[in-house]
Formats: structure tokens, C-alpha cells, sequence
């Protein structure tokens, strides 16, 4: 089955799927993006993602091309052309085709919506029981990184950063030593005091989506959750750390820079937040979350 | 006439320019660009545009897709093909098309080269004579700004709040005070010594080709030129003001956030080196350069 893509109003084979040269997104990073998973067909977490759109469009007074209803419906559309059972959907919104000048071209310019759907392979347990490491890079980004925004070359450099270090990836650290978060997930970790702890949401930072359900899922368990800015030194003294992403869930980081995070393993409570989340990715008609019995007692 | 663009090896009318929607130019503002002014049918100033080409494609290890007397090749038939004798050419180059991922993809990905080229409209006395308004703005761009990268939306939402506030730049103030540069353009003052002052070159500006060349000019000329960093304050409080680029040459600034700067029109130094550079624009056998009778004593 050959891939399709939705490119400004018509669905086209992937391999021809094409955009004008002079569309903003290619010659200014003048966009927005979202990736929203799909497990057994369904989008995961949809509303909070058209939300987050919506906001980002708003901060680059981008008009929205269509209405949320429409735009659910080239993504269902993208996804079910594509056979997509287990995947992501890719939708890119640009400020459109103008000749080329900094300044936003006339408000008559049509926004251009590019999406494209494709199946992911599913993570092993043997995956998450091995973890993934980490290295850590100055955050050399703009100030608005809440804005989620296609101007990614400082993400790219550092994931390459992470990759010819061995990583699966990079956390950025601001100038004052913090760490704000990955290349394209949120950063956590689990302090001395047993606390989850994520960075709040600020410029600095996206407000990742499955960062802010598992904020919720954690806090509904008891599990106690503190979003406070935290150093690279307490990251590497804490007893856990751990990714979030749209496409990498809950994963354990088990070395930062090199060195062992705790016991240098998947960590109690980085475990139980992936089984919780899990049961959230999971068909509604499934049992209910189990939690592993090694977990059952962490936090 | 229609316009021609190059795409990738071929030469095709401008309205069916395209790249494929997963060009990481588009995805991830993984490129690099040069304008280079054509004046009376030449190249200006080819070679050093050239040498910051290739410096930005080290920098983000991206492989020079072909030699630059093939890139030269290509630029001098597309301003051919367009028939342009003043106006611009743009090359733009990309890391190439590639399933989407932060991390770079395999060597054996080609980068993707496009070029155009248009005529832009000379300036005429009147507008040199009114000069130009600037506004300031934080600068909120990333901590990279001597690569010349496409990664340009917060030049683009800087330029658009000048043309929100009837100017025609913003220069950027960084966190402690100083301007950095204009969205597009090289930011210069005439102190109250009478030095002429622009920042010293470092990852916080582009090294701006019309800024060289112009540097050298003044140095050659005997004006006292000094590259430091300069506040707003001593901007509001300077003798002239004036930007730099490409397209825009030498042009006075006489305001600056609402404020008149020294008398409120171009000044006698900026005149000056306004003219010394448009005798370089001008055909290798024209007449020296007339410097206006009332810049002779200037500087």
C-alpha cells in the first residue's frame, strides 16, 4: 500500500506530495505542528492537541484554515487512507505562499495544512526495561518555546548531538543550569524525596500533552507531583528520570551524561507511570489498568 | 515573462516551484539561504556570500550539494533565465527529503538547492532623503544568529511589529541592553565622538556582507570605525543611525522607537557611505565615485 498525504485540500500519493518554494514554512520556519498518536485506530488525547494548535496559531496570528471539526476530519481521512492502526498523524499549518519578504504577507494569504499519517512499531517490554540514555547540551533555542512551531534546527542539532553520543536524547539546560527539556520530549525526574518533578510550563518550555495527562493521571493516584525548574546535578543525584513524548509515552532514562541514574535501571515509580499511561493508550473497552507487582508499592 | 525557479537540478516556472512536503527545510528549518544583490546584470560582492555559505552548511554539517562554481553556474543562469539586471537572487539549501526525525538522516541524503531571482526596484533620492524608522525589540532569537539558517520566524514576528508600528526594521535588544541587529539588516550608529559603530561580529549577529565590504570601504576612506556593542540609550542619543543589507544597501534611519535621531534625517556620514557603496554597486567602468558636496567635510 503506497503512503497518502493531505497537501491544501486534495490527498495525494506521499511521494508526490509537494509544497511551493515560497510557502513561509520553507523559507522562514513560519508554522505550526502537531503529532498526535493513534493506538487501535483512535487519536490519543485529540482535544488537548487542536487546543495547543489553536494557541500556537494565535500567538503567530496565523488565522486557522478551517474549523476544528474539518481539520479532525482530514486527520480521521489521513488516518484511515493510510491504514494507520498504530501510529501518529503529522499536521503542519503554515502562514501560506507569499513572495518572499520577513514582514506577513496580506491577509488574503491562505494558510497551507499539510498532513500525513504512518503506522510506528510498538514498544518492546524488553525496550522499557532497558531504558534510554541521556546527554545533556546548553538550550541555545528562542524564547518562545511554548509555541510550537517548525523552527526546529536547534532541536535537530542537538537530537544529532544525542545520537553521536549514543543517546536517545538531549536534555537542554538554560543558562542558569536547569534543565528545561528534550529535543522533542518533556524531562523528569523522580527527586531524593521520593517527588515526581517536571519543569513548569513557561517560554521555555512546550506544554507537552502527555506530560500534562500523566500530571493528571499521577496526581489522581496520590502520586506526589512537583513542577519546579531542577539542575542538571539534581538530575544526576535523583533516584529516577524519565521521558514523556507523544510518541515515546513514559520511557525511563537510566544514564545521563554517562552516568547511572539510581540504580541505573528503570526506577518503581517511572515504571508505574508507564502502566498508568499504558491503560490510557489502551482500547476502552479493556480491563483496567494492571499495575506490575514490583510497582505496586513505589511512591 | 514568467519567472523561473531551480528546483533541484531543473529549471521550472515559478508557479510549479516545489519541494516535497518532507524537505527538512520545511519540517524543521534545516537550511541555510544567501541573497546576493545583481546590479546592471553582476553578482555583488559573490565571492564573500559564497564563503558564508559554506561556513553555515559546516556549521550545521550539512555537505555542500555541489561545487560553488556550480553553484555559481546556477545562479547566473537563473538571473538569465529571469532576465533580471537589478534585482536579487536567493539560494536556498536544505538538508534534503527525509522520513520525519530530529536526527539527521543517512550521508546518502541529498541536500535540496533551490534558487530564484527577481528584479527589485532601485532606490530613488527621495526615499535615501527621508530615511527610514526603526522600532527596538527583544531579541528572542536562538543563541546561533551567525548562521544564516531559514530558522527565521522570530525575524519574521520582529518585522511584522515594525510594519505594525509604521517602521520599516526592529532592531533586537539583547537581555543586557545592547542592539544586536535589525530582523534582515546590520544596525550602525554615528557615536558622539563621530565614530561610526556596529557590533563586532559574533554568534549573536550575521556577519552581513553590504556590513564588510562597507567596514573596509570606511576604513579605506580614513573614517574611525569601531565594532562594539552600542545600548538603545546611546542610540536614541546618536549623532546618526543607519542599517545595512543586500537589498536595502546603506540607509539612513532617522528615527528610532518614535525618537528623532540627531536632526531627524540622514546624516552627513551615512550620506557619505551611502555613496562610497553605491559607487561599488555601480559597472566596473563608470566614473569614481561623487561623493555629494555636503558629506565632502563629513567624518
Amino acid at each position: 500500500m503506497s503512503r497518502i498525504a493531505y497537501v491544501n485540500g486534495r490527498y495525494v500519493p506521499h511521494a508526490r506530495a509537494q509544497v511551493h518554494i515560497e510557502d513561509r514554512g520553507y523559507q522562514f520556519a513560519d508554522g505550526v505542528y502537531e503529532v498526535i498518536a493513534v493506538q487501535g485506530g483512535r487519536l490519543i488525547d485529540a482535544a488537548p492537541h487542536h487546543d495547543r494548535l489553536e494557541r500556537s496559531l494565535r500567538e503567530l496570528q496565523i488565522v486557522a484554515p478551517m474549523s476544528r471539526a474539518a481539520l479532525e476530519l482530514v486527520l480521521s481521512e489521513t488516518i484511515r487512507r493510510n491504514r494507520v492502526r498504530d501510529g501518529i498523524v503529522y499536521l503542519q499549518i503554515t502562514r501560506g505562499v507569499a513572495m518572499r519578504d520577513h514582514a506577513f504577507p496580506t491577509a488574503s494569504t491562505r494558510p497551507a495544512v499539510v498532513a500525513t499519517a504512518r503506522p510506528t512499531k510498538a514498544h518492546t517490554p524488553a525496550m522499557i526495561a532497558a531504558g534510554v540514555k541521556a546527554i545533556t547540551t546548553p538550550d541555545i533555542r528562542w524564547s518562545r518555546c511554548d509555541v510550537k512551531s517548525i523552527s526546529l534546527l536547534p532541536n535537530c542539532l542537538a537530537k544529532q548531538q544525542a545520537k553521536d553520543a549514543g543517546a536517545f536524547e538531549a536534555w537542554q539546560v538554560d543558562r542558569d543550569g536547569f534543565v528545561t527539556e528534550g529535543t522533542s520530549t518533556n524531562a523528569w525526574i523522580v527527586d531524593g524525596d521520593g517527588n515526581v518533578v517536571t519543569r513548569r510550563v513557561e517560554s521555555a518550555i512546550l506544554s507537552g500533552i502527555t506530560r500534562l495527562v500523566l500530571l493528571d493521571f499521577a496526581r489522581q493516584t496520590g502520586i506526589d507531583v512537583v513542577e519546579r525548574p531542577f539542575t542538571v546535578t539534581e538530575a544526576l543525584a535523583a533516584r529516577e528520570a524519565f521521558l514523556t513524548s507523544t510518541t515515546s509515552f513514559v520511557m525511563p532514562i537510566v544514564a545521563i551524561d554517562g552516568k547511572p541514574i539510581g540504580e541505573g535501571r528503570p526506577g518503581p515509580v517511572t515504571l508505574r507511570l508507564r502502566a498508568i499511561y499504558d491503560g490510557h493508550l489502551a482500547p476502552p473497552t479493556s480491563e483496567p489498568v494492571a499495575v506490575p507487582p514490583e510497582c505496586a508499592g513505589a511512591a
